[in-house]
């Protein structure tokens, strides 16, 4: 018997989508004004999905305090007010696309977590797109 | 091919979350504030989602009037502005977690549904925790 | 490894629920309102949903601009101000309910992605009413 | 010493913006396809603002049940799941746009409040337009 | 020229509405099941509105982190995970209705602003009912 | 008798608060992590407002279509995808806050209206921080 518990959280970045290895045009053709070189940003608004039994003694799937305080430490400390591109290490040879944010997150999340929980994460880049990865 | 339709709803609760079985302190150190003697209480927003097939005469999966009265019966009338711990039977030795009050809700609702319908429900505690579960 | 991504869109649309094989007495007991001969409408907020594996080269799952273009031109340009049950090819013999509504966009959508990709399209009536279909 | 209550509320309906005494074209030009003869539709969104003194009786400008069924019964049981065009009256003459349907259900509900009361409406007729009116 | 800056904030409480100086019937013929002596509770969502000029040096009207830890101090620690009725002392003679909370919250907040700042404030007892105040 | 018409609209930005004739201390100090050489950015959710008379031809305060494209034209291709220090003019000597923001876009909008016409902007820099400037 699993449920699983979700918990939002967000983050500001500035980011630009480009290739070094490309030129300048190839990156406006398939980029577009995300190729920036003075960049943009989001709000990034995260959700944490973990699923797994619930603790007959708590009746918690996990402690939400708990996750909340993980994904302030492995998530809005690493990238909130930050530049992607500039000052996330994960993203110095990964263009930082919501789809490459989502998987980054899941892979920094994802040891704090045993075998019993499935985690997942659904980034929104915008209230209009977003990206969901769960492994 | 079956489809899923999602039906909202809400009811407006108090609760403690607490083991009788525990020391005040026990209690505290756990469940935090979420302890408090006195209650506290949430808008708790619900989304029942069934999936099954469409019914080639209605183009329903199911009517969402009936699905709307179904939870009125059996989950506003029974928990809104109610004392989840005080008032709900189901909560007199089960801790009122989210976690817990969703597994009782697809308990109420399960034996309404055939067996080619899937039932599965997702209630927001606040706008930024939710559970989901389907049994 | 496999990412979703999802891209909102949205049309306004006039339509009815009947069938045309039934009394308007049999129309109103099982549709109640909906079954109203001069249209009522709604505000459809569409989700597309498509998960497949992240591009290399690109960092995407797919080109959210060609996303959009395409819910631009099969969906959006074909329903948006339109009245479903009028002028919609579609439903000149289908109940423009949300779940045939859900899966005719599955269906114009579906030809334009490979078999890496998983498409499934969520469908809000009312922000309170929505449906989910994937094939 | 006032405060405002505001309560939201909604309802499904069909409309089209044309005049009677313009050719299509003239309509077309002006109306664009809001101006299909064939209707489309909203999901209206409407929040009532009642600006009041505190009852210190009981902490109320105004009882939320009782402008609740106001509500109901001035706006949504005329305009409910209706063409607005063909079947509400005030707009046999005059073009249901999302202004006129803020003054028309200002002047449905004036008259139920008191000299000390001030009335004004939103109005969403999609996520993305509204309007307000206040008298 | 006069900006108007906006923060939101949120608390979970438990209240009831009842007169101590009228009978059960009587509190239940006005507050109906808001009346229930076990209590109920909201995630009430705050907004606290600040107009008044942009400081020339800085850019802002006034910084938002210093308004956000103000909220915090004078409304989230008194309010947040509480008894209204029982344990807020504001409520001890004072029927705790979203109007009334607004007032007391406002009277709260007051003392911290100059005369230039104007300040109002709006709180949401559900996504459906919500009241404002600006002294 | 006049009604305000209000449209939202977005952009995706990066900023940094910072003064040029401030230390990094200094600045650090006052605009904290909004202060990062590197750039962060915000999804901003702006919408416009009109209050004006309705048009008796056609029913509108505004053609919304009009609007939309004003605010395309002004604030969105100006704006989005930028970096508005180095990017817009309008903030080469101003600090780029969410209220000299706002200031500015009223300022761009204001001279396409008439006196009968009054503008005000709403600009949410994040979901739970917005500014309002009404001239």
């Amino acid at each position: 018997m699993k449920v699983t518990v979700s918990r939002k959280a967000h983050f500001n970045a500035a980011h630009r989508l480009f290739r070094k290895d490309w030129t300048a045009s190839q990156n406006n053709e398939i980029f577009g004004k995300c190729a920036n070189p003075h960049y943009h940003g989001h709000n990034y608004e995260l959700i944490v999905h973990v699923k797994g039994p619930i603790d007959p003694q708590t009746g918690y799937v996990i402690d939400m305090k708990v996750l909340k305080d993980l994904i302030k430490e492995e998530v809005e400390e690493r990238m909130d007010h930050k530049n992607l591109n500039e000052e996330v290490a994960e993203f110095s040879n990964l263009i930082p696309t919501a789809e490459n944010i989502a998987v980054v997150i899941y892979d920094l999340l994802k040891p704090h977590f045993n075998e019993n929980q499935e985690l997942s994460v659904t980034l929104y880049e915008t209230p209009r797109n977003y990206v969901s990865y769960s492994g």
